[in-house]
């Protein structure tokens, strides 16, 4: 059975939400923050010491929107994969990435410099540095969702799984406020899918379950 | 024809050591920086004002590690792809995304705060913050590296171009002083493929050609 090392909404809410998607068996373990990088046993996971890495059989990975795409491939029936033939493979592959490392590290530069630094560490500079970045490509989707309710491929992907995950850290830091309409409407579309609503569940019952804290478990392990 | 915009050693350098390895035959627009975010010309190319940006018919791409993938999907026989059902697939997709999520972008932020800010804006603590996360995510790879010459899959991929070029932007930075034994070894051989030498050529005599200075016009893009 599949294997998911988490933290409450770190990046490995990306392969949970894609598990609740594909609805799929899955063991969750819940970690408590810092992140276990002084922990050898998730060590002997993972050599990295983050979150998320995904365990299946003989598979191991720690790149969350990688995760998205190698999921969804195992289960083309789904819809969720886009075929390396199809036209809107560009789109897709493209997404997938754009979701992470144009819209989700620089978010995670405003948590670390603004929130878990101690204070004689935080770089104020840096945070406003970093939410403009964000806010100013995040703007080029309002085009792109002018009239479409998906990125790509004319239904939901992998792809929305992986900027989903960035407006959820968004929202978090309160950056919603400044969404555009279009990106606005993606937003709570988002958050009405029943996988999206389950995958919080679990992450919240886990945390109850496991003795994790779910109020102060936030993406911590973001900065790691 | 393929057309893709660039700028000297950024990470537009990714899709460029690709069509090289590929052998394909492209059109290469050098951008000065910085960034092109004021050139409306370009923004009605890509509204993200950053390079990569990849044009091929109706495609239109910006992430350079996604890129890599779609190039390299659009050419199977040269064997740069990884297809969904061989058991390499889950590493090259995660080596795809490692190679820009987590080596990448850390070095960009040392890039930005210690040297293209100007002084009064530059921040040595996120220089030591990220030179640091970068180095002990990279020691990851030497246990990886100890009996294969390339990534996964016992062949050289797009994977090796995405983690490639995270250590080319290190050697630019000095970071490959510190590079472990094995990654120290896998770059020399990275650095010897002759697409990665015409690579550096082709970027440098178009830079000529175009009047661009291939010394200054360095990875500056990267902060954009």
């Amino acid at each position: 059975m599949i294997r998911l090392h988490h933290c409450v909404n770190a990046r490995s809410f990306r392969p949970l939400w894609m598990l609740e998607e594909l609805d799929v068996p899955y063991e969750l373990i819940l970690h408590e923050f810092p992140p276990r990088v002084n922990d050898n046993a998730f060590l002997a996971v993972n050599p990295l010491g983050t979150v998320p890495a995904l365990l299946d059989g003989e598979v191991c990975m720690t790149e969350s929107a990688a995760i998205c795409q190698y999921l969804a491939a195992r289960h083309p029936e789904t819809g969720l994969d886009v075929a390396s033939q199809d036209s809107a493979y560009a789109d897709y592959l493209n997404f997938l990435h754009f979701g992470e490392s144009t819209l989700t590290f620089p978010q995670t530069l405003v948590l670390r410099y603004g929130q878990f630094e101690p204070p004689e560490r935080r770089q104020p500079q840096v945070v406003e540095d970093y939410s403009r970045w964000f806010l100013s490509r995040l703007r080029t989707l309002e085009p792109r969702l002018e009239s479409r309710p998906w990125l790509c491929a004319e239904r939901f992907t992998a792809a929305d799984v992986s900027v989903g995950y960035a407006l959820l850290l968004a929202s978090q830091l309160g950056l919603d406020e400044r969404f555009k309409p279009n990106v606005s409407d993606y937003w709570t579309r988002l958050q009405k899918r029943e996988a999206f609503q389950r995958a919080l569940k679990v992450q919240h019952d886990t945390a109850v379950a496991q003795g994790v804290s779910p109020a102060t478990a936030m993406a911590k392990a973001e900065t790691s």
